[in-house]
C-alpha cells in the first residue's frame, strides 16, 4: 500500500516474530490506536548463529519497547549494538553501521541517510584496498563451516534501511533501495547462496505522506521528478557503503556460542589504506 | 520511469519489431522531436498464426502511420478489425473489444476504458451462462493442435490495455492492470501454457502526467487515494469482461491461412443467456 | 531458494508473529534439529477483526503445536475452523475450504489440491449463478465500514495453498500459483483495495525435492515439461472455484466482538442455482 | 517459458526492433522451422546517440544475418565492435567487452562467461584504484548534457549477458544474473537515472535444455544445488568486472555524430594503477 505503518526493528533471524508481535503490541496500546484492526510491522534480520544462541530466542517485548521508546534522532551507536551484537562481516565482527549524504542545495538539499545490519562473506575491500586479501582473510565458500548447520559461516546477509526526506514516490523509493547494492557490493560482498540480503527505503518527506483514514477521493503531492534522481542514486550508494565500513570500525571482538570473531585490526587496515592511497 | 512515450500498437507476434520501427520513425518525425535521441515504444502482440500468414509480417509502415494518423476519440470499430483480424478465441472468432465504466460523482466520476485483443483458450461463459459447454465447445488442450508447430491451437494470450482519467501514481496504476485479469477469468479463460497475457494500465489525468525536459527538483501531482481505489478495481474487472464478450459479439466467421473460424452464433447464444437467466 | 521448510500455517492478521514463533519452537524441538540455526516459516492470514477479537491475539504456542501434531491426510474440516473461525466473504460467513482435481492417467494422473481461506469482498457468483446479486447482498466499498477502522468491511483478503503431487520446479510452481486467481474471481472477487490476496504453491513429489545438507554439487530431478502444463492449470482454477464456495457452504451463521454474520442461505442459494440452471 | 529460442543480438537502442525483425527472419528461415509460428527475439541495446547517428538505425538485416553467421568461439573482438561502436563509458569511449572465470574441478569445473556493452556513467575504479577520480573524470550528471535532448550524457546503461556450462535451472539462472550487477558496482558505476541496465543469464549446459515438441510429460534434468551456487556467483562477479575493464582497454578514441570521445588513457592508467598498488 505504499506506508510504513510502525517503525522498522532489525533483529536475529529466528526473533523476527517475537519482534514483530512486541511491535504491533506497543502499536495497538498507541492513544489513538483504540479501534485499529491491524498493523503490519516491518522487522529485518540477519542470521546471528555463529556467535548468539539463536535457537533461544532472547528478545522480549520489554526490549523492543525499549529499543522503540528510546529511538532518537542524532549520532547513534554503531558495532556490536542491537541486532548487530552478533553478526559476522568478510569474516571480521560486523554490526550497525551508518552513514549519510546531503545533496547540495541546488540538487535540492536533500538528505539521504543509510543503516545496515552487516553478516555476509566476501574478501573486503575498503575504498578500493584490498584490505581482506592483504590480510588473508578470505570469507568465502568452503573456509568455514559451521558443524551440522549445512551453512557456510559466511553465508550471510546483509540488511539495509535507506531513509531520505526527499519526496519519493513508490516508484523512484524502490528504485533507491536497489542503489544501495552497488555500494555494498564496492565493499566486497560475494553475495553468496545464502544471503537473504534486503533493501527497504522511505521517504520522511510530510508533502508523500500517506495518511490513515484520509476520506479524500484525492490528494496532493509533491514528488522528485525522475532526471532530479540520479545525485540521490549516488548519495545512497556512497552511503552505504561507508555504512558498512563503519559497522566494521565500531565494533570489537567479540565471544559468544563458543566461537570468538576478531574486530577489524584497524591499525593494520590503515597501513594497507596509506600503502593502496586509499587514505594519505 | 513511468511515462508512456508513444502511442500503444497491437499487432501479431511476429510483427511486433516492424510495427515498433514504423512507430519510432513516425515519433522521430514529428515536429520537435528533432533532437531526441531515443523512443521506447510499447507494442503488444498475440499469436494469430492460425488464421494468419504469421511468417509474413505483412504490416508495412504505412500501415502504422495511418493507424496512428487515424486513431480517433469516440466509438470504435470492433471485431476482426487490426491486429484483431486473425485471432481466435474460445474457439470463436475472436478479435478487439472495448468497454467502459464510469464512477458516480461521489466516488469521483472518473472513466475506465478498457480494449481487448481476444486469443485465448479456455471454455466460454458469458455473464455466468456456460456458452462454450452447452455449445459443445471445449476450446482446450489437446483439442486442436497446430500442425507441426508443436503448440496448441487453444495456446493463446489476451493483450489487455487499461485507460483511466483518474489521476493514478505507478503503484496503483498497477495494481489496475492486475484487476483487468479477474475480469478475463469471469470468462471461461484457462490460462493455459502458451498464454503471454499482458495487461498494461495509464492514466490520462494532467495530474500525473511527466514532462519530457522538466528541468524542476519536484513536481506537484494530485493522485487517488488508495481508500478512493476499489471502485476503479471493480470498474476494470467489469470493463474487461465485457470488452472480451464484445470482442466476440462483434467478430464474424473469418477464413484464412487454409483454416476457418466460425464466429459466435449469437443467436443460439442468445437463447442459452436466456435460458441461463444471464439476460432477460 | 525454493524449499518450503516447515508446516504452512494460516491464522489471524495479527497472530501470524504469534504463530511463527511457535512453529520456529516446534520445528527447533523436532529430533534432529538440534543444530539448526534457522527455520523460515511460512504463515498466511487474512483479517479477521469483524468477528474476533483480532487486538487480543489469542493464539497460543499450544494451539500452534496441536494444529502441526494433529494435521491428517483424509477429508478435513472446513468452514468455520481454524483461521476461518473469524472470517466473512461476499458479505456471508466465510472461513476454509478445499477441493482438488486429478488429472487423467494420460495427462499424467496428477492431482493439485487447493485450499482457501476466505475474507474478501465483491457479489457472490456461485457456478456462474448471480446468487449474491439475486440475494442483494453487494459486499461492496461504501456499503459498510468498521466504525473508526477506516477500513471498508469488504476489504479483506483471500489467502489461498495450492498444493500437487506433479513435479514442478520453482518457475513452474509460480504459475500454477497465478492460476489461482483466476478461479478466485470466477467466484465475484472484486479484489478490493485492501486485500492482501497470496497465494502459494508447492509440490511434494520426491522428484523435485531439495534436500537439507546435500553435499552434492548437482541433483537429479524429474520436472513437467512447460507443454504439460495446461492441464494442471486448469485444474488449479476450479479446484481454486470451489473451494472458495465449500468454504461457505460448510460455515455457520456466527456472533462476535458484537457483530453477527450469517452464514450463506443454503435452501435460497440452491433455488438460485436451479433458476439459473447452473444445478439441475 | 524458460528458454531461448533465437541467438541474442547487441544494438543501439533505436535499431532494437529492426534488428529482431531481421533475426526473425534469419530463425524462420532455418531448414525445420518451415512450420514455426513464433520466434520471441532477445536484443540488448545501450543508447549509443552521443557518437552516432541513433535515429538514422543504419542496421541492415544483412547485417543481422552476418552477424549471426560469423558468430564463432575461442576469443571474440572486444572494444569498439558491434553494438559497442558508439557507447560512452565514465566519459571515456566504452565498447564491448568480455571475460571468464572457471571454477576448479571440485567445485564442478564450469565456466561462467560474461559478455558487456558498456555505456555508463559514474567514476571510474579500476581494481580499486580511482582511475577516474585521479584523471579527473567525473562522469555524473549535470557535467555534461545533450544539446535538446534533456538526457544526462552520463546517462546510459550496461547491457549483459551471462552465459555459463553449469546446469542451471531458471531460479538459479535468475540469480547468477542479479550477481553481475555487483561486478558493475565495483568499477564505479553510478546506476544514474536513466539507466536502463539488464542482464540475462542462460545456461549451455545439455542437462537442462528445453527441447521444443517434446511430447514427453516429465523431462529429466541435473541442476545444481542451492549450496553449489556461491562459487558460481562469485565467478559471475568477477568477470562482470573485468569485462567492463576490457571493453574499455581494447576500446579506441572515436569521433562521430559531431562528438569526440577518447579512448582510456592506457599509460597513466597503468601508472595510478601502479601507484595504488592495483598492479605490481
Amino acid at each position: 500500500m505504499g506506508n510504513i505503518e510502525a517503525p522498522i526493528l532489525l533483529t536475529s533471524t529466528t526473533s523476527v516474530p517475537r519482534a514483530a508481535d512486541a511491535l504491533i503490541s506497543y502499536m495497538l496500546a498507541l492513544p489513538g490506536n483504540e479501534e485499529v484492526l491491524s498493523i503490519n510491522p516491518v522487522v529485518g534480520e540477519t542470521n546471528d548463529g555463529y556467535l548468539s544462541d539463536i535457537r533461544g530466542r532472547h528478545i522480549t517485548p520489554d526490549d523492543v519497547f525499549a529499543a522503540v521508546k528510546n529511538a532518537k534522532g542524532g549520532p547513534i551507536e554503531e558495532g556490536d549494538v542491537g541486532a548487530g551484537t552478533g553478526t559476522v562481516v568478510f569474516g571480521w565482527k560486523g554490526g550497525i553501521g551508518t552513514s549519510s549524504r546531503r545533496l547540495p542545495a541546488n540538487l535540492g538539499g536533500y538528505t539521504v541517510g543509510v543503516l545496515v545490519q552487516t553478516n555476509f562473506g566476501g574478501v573486503l575491500m575498503i575504498a578500493g584496498a584490498p584490505v581482506g586479501q592483504e590480510l588473508g582473510q578470505y570469507y568465502l565458500r568452503h573456509e568455514l563451516r559451521q558443524a551440522g548447520s549445512g551453512k557456510d559461516k559466511a553465508d550471510g546477509s546483509c540488511m539495509i534501511v535507506v531513509a531520505t526526506d526527499a519526496p519519493l514516490d513508490a516508484r523512484n523509493l524502490k528504485r533507491l533501495a536497489a542503489r544501495a547494492w552497488l555500494g555494498v557490493a564496492r565493499t566486497g560482498s560475494s553475495a553468496s547462496n545464502g544471503s537473504g540480503d534486503y533493501a527497504i527505503a522511505f521517504s520522511t518527506a510530510p508533502q508523500v505522506r500517506i495518511h490513515a483514514n484520509d476520506k479524500a477521493l484525492t490528494q496532493n503531492v509533491e514528488v522528485m521528478t525522475n532526471d532530479a534522481m540520479s545525485p540521490l542514486f549516488l548519495a545512497a550508494i556512497e552511503a552505504t557503503e561507508e555504512a558498512v565500513y563503519n559497522s566494521m570500525f565500531k565494533a570489537t571482538t567479540m565471544s559468544g556460542n563458543g566461537h570468538t570473531v576478531e574486530a577489524l585490526p584497524i591499525e593494520k587496515t590503515v597501513e594497507i589504506l596509506k600503502r593502496h592511497r586509499a587514505i594519505q
